[in-house]
């Protein structure tokens, strides 16, 4: 008998039909002889219409409020799932995030958890019951609500998967796993069996929007075996661990890509120490979330350097450098937009020298110009023209041997979101 | 500066743009000097729609996980009402039924409140907040969540406007205030300024749907002056409260009917002591709510009675009562359906008799058969052929001098439910 957190996101649990779905699953998980608490998101559109009707009384509603209405639609979906079990004939048992023991910073919008009393998920557990509980949700030490924020759910399953000490957390989704590149750009993408953390993190940071990274990171902090597979079918999904298995000559693990890159360029600033750290401090004074930076430097004590944001940050970024243009001296600021990060990550990396080279040969090969490269012990990233994208990512898909012959499972009646 | 705790139904938050107009009036009370509490219900069909959802997953949900469903839509009505009344420049916090300190019985679907613990609310009206409370639910004391069953909002208001002390309680619905008879029959019916809070139980109770029962029930036990009104116009509403001022020559109050009528009669049963109580602990036993009873009888040791049951009722009562007929030896058992129940009702009976007699009369007059009677210190009820009700309750009407002049305003864009 082994304890399971099973986590299922908004369109596994879109209607009533595959909340049906979903409640069969989660008995078949019992009568294999294990016990189940499930983490259950918002059903398919409730988020949305939810804050769609805010819109129309308030266009910057509180964040308390805001709180306080989201946290309804997870509640919601825990109640129908609970009844949906029920009628199986199973006794199920929904918690609100509060009521399953969530305590978090006093913070609206994105808490953090600081620490979770599961006594109640514990005891229901004890009396044989499937234990719902709300994903995404808290509350603070003075009985305020909150809500964790993007990957709410998936950091919910994670985080009562360690505090009760479970011996896996699945996360059911659209799709049949990890792939070692998004499916609908190469076709025989490989299903990974397994990953690390760390490249996980590395993928999940570089837009794989299939785990949040908070989710990764506190399982990777807590050693909780995470299993990311589909509602839709039974295929194996994929474990991600602390030591993943490595394929044989298996280098690169996979392949990911973020079209949300704006690059800005700063020309002419004074070669002194602290202009950057005035640069990256006010644009972080203002919330601007900045990526890689690339200086280029020291001609005539002068230098100039390229750091890459979101897109809808870069006019708002230019802005709060123009109005350090006095202060701290530079000739001209520049930006481009049409721009796309491509980046492989692989463990293996380290033993490997040449990946990198190989990498820039492969982006040449496709007559693409890189514009920026940063790296990590197991990851290389390229900035490269937007307009070639596929080609260089089947390009390099082949070159780190990452083709099978299968054809990639790229969902269920939803694609991935 | 008053404090006011003021409710509002399902019909009056039914969508954004009246929950505008709703956030509007609460703002003007607050610019009239007051401190607001407001007690919301979910928002128009919100309740239905969550119950139909259940119903696609659990014909017969459990009553704990109907309770985790339910509260939702009275937590949504009450985050977006904040957040309306925010939108005005006013600072406002929304509380659910366990946040403003309801703590209830461990029962679900009905629980009764047993404490209420209002710090929270007496903070936020400290600091100048415009307080938001969830109707219709509450927590045990093990932290379980629950709902108070019908009128459980009214029951809300009532229950925290005793807690904190509030000078009124004002439910705001889609009819101007308690009239002296339903204005869908008699146009001219009266809006009566004041009535006594056992007036008000016996409308409330005789069919009358405006105010629920418990909630006078509660209003006169703590004494919090109530005030009905109309949250579609400014008219002067209608005071229910301890003593009301009776107007000159007006005896009868108000003129109640209840559809939900079925007479049965067990007929040539025993005469002797302890067959009533036999009886009707047996339909007790089953949950089934017996109203007038009537006993003829004491020929030759047996006697016949009646008794009205629900319409719904009915088919489930007479096959109880054919399980005891060897036990209690009757002859027959008979029913009829198409009837009614109208009342009259009025403090000032009391020193007025011949009240009931010139009911009996007035009724006669209609050429209309009296099935059964029922009186209390304040109340005539008779059970009468259905068919010519609105004849007769317009002939009482014209009795009692409750005609006026005005016609009534018989609500918004929805008639009363």
């Amino acid at each position: 008998m082994s304890l399971y957190v099973m986590k299922f996101g908004g369109s596994s649990v879109g209607d009533t039909e595959r909340m049906k779905r979903v409640a069969k699953r989660i008995a078949e998980k019992q009568d294999e002889g294990h016990q189940c608490v499930v983490v259950v998101s918002a059903m398919g559109d409730t988020t949305d219409e939810l804050i769609d009707q805010s819109k129309l009384l308030n266009e910057n509603p509180p964040a308390r409020e805001m709180d306080m209405l989201m946290v309804n639609g997870e509640q919601i979906s825990m109640a129908l799932l609970s009844m949906a079990i029920h009628n199986l004939g199973r006794d199920a048992i929904s918690f609100t995030g509060w009521q399953a023991g969530f305590r978090t910073e006093a913070v609206h919008g994105k808490a953090r958890i600081t620490d979770i009393h599961p006594e109640r998920v514990k005891k229901a557990l004890g009396e044989g019951k499937i234990v719902i509980v709300a994903g995404f949700q808290g509350m603070t030490d003075e009985g305020e609500i909150t809500t964790l924020g993007r990957g709410g759910s998936d950091t919910t399953a994670v985080a009562l998967a360690a505090a009760i000490d479970a011996d896996f957390c699945e996360i059911y989704t659209d799709v049949d796993g990890i792939y070692s590149t998004d499916p609908r750009i190469v076709k025989n993408a490989r299903k990974l069996k397994e990953i690390s953390y760390d490249e996980m993190l590395e993928l999940a940071n570089l837009g794989a929007a299939v785990l949040h990274p908070r989710a990764v990171e506190y399982a990777k902090h807590s050693g909780v075996p995470l299993i990311v597979r589909s509602s839709f079918n039974y295929n194996e999904g994929t474990v991600v661990k602390e030591e993943a298995v490595m394929e044989q000559g298996v280098v690169v693990s996979g392949i990911a890509y973020d079209k949300n890159v704006a690059r800005i360029s700063i020309l002419g600033v004074a070669d002194h120490p602290g202009v950057l750290a005035r640069v990256f401090g006010s644009l972080a004074a203002h919330q601007i979330d900045v990526d890689i930076i690339v200086q280029s430097g020291g001609q005539n004590g002068e230098a100039d350097f390229s750091f890459t944001v979101g897109l809808s940050d870069r006019e708002r970024a230019i802005e709060v450098l123009n109005k350090t243009r006095d202060e701290l001296p530079f000739r001209d600021i520049t930006f481009e937009d049409n721009l796309v990060k491509v980046s492989i990550v692989g463990a293996g990396m380290v033993s490997h020298p040449g990946v990198a080279a190989q990498m820039f040969d492969v982006i040449s090969d496709q007559g693409v110009n890189i514009k920026m490269v940063s790296t990590s012990e197991i990851k290389v990233s390229c900035v490269i023209e937007g307009g070639k994208l596929q080609e260089v990512i089947r390009a390099l898909h082949t070159a780190y041997n990452l083709d099978t012959e299968e054809q990639a499972f790229v969902g269920g009646p939803e694609t991935r979101r």
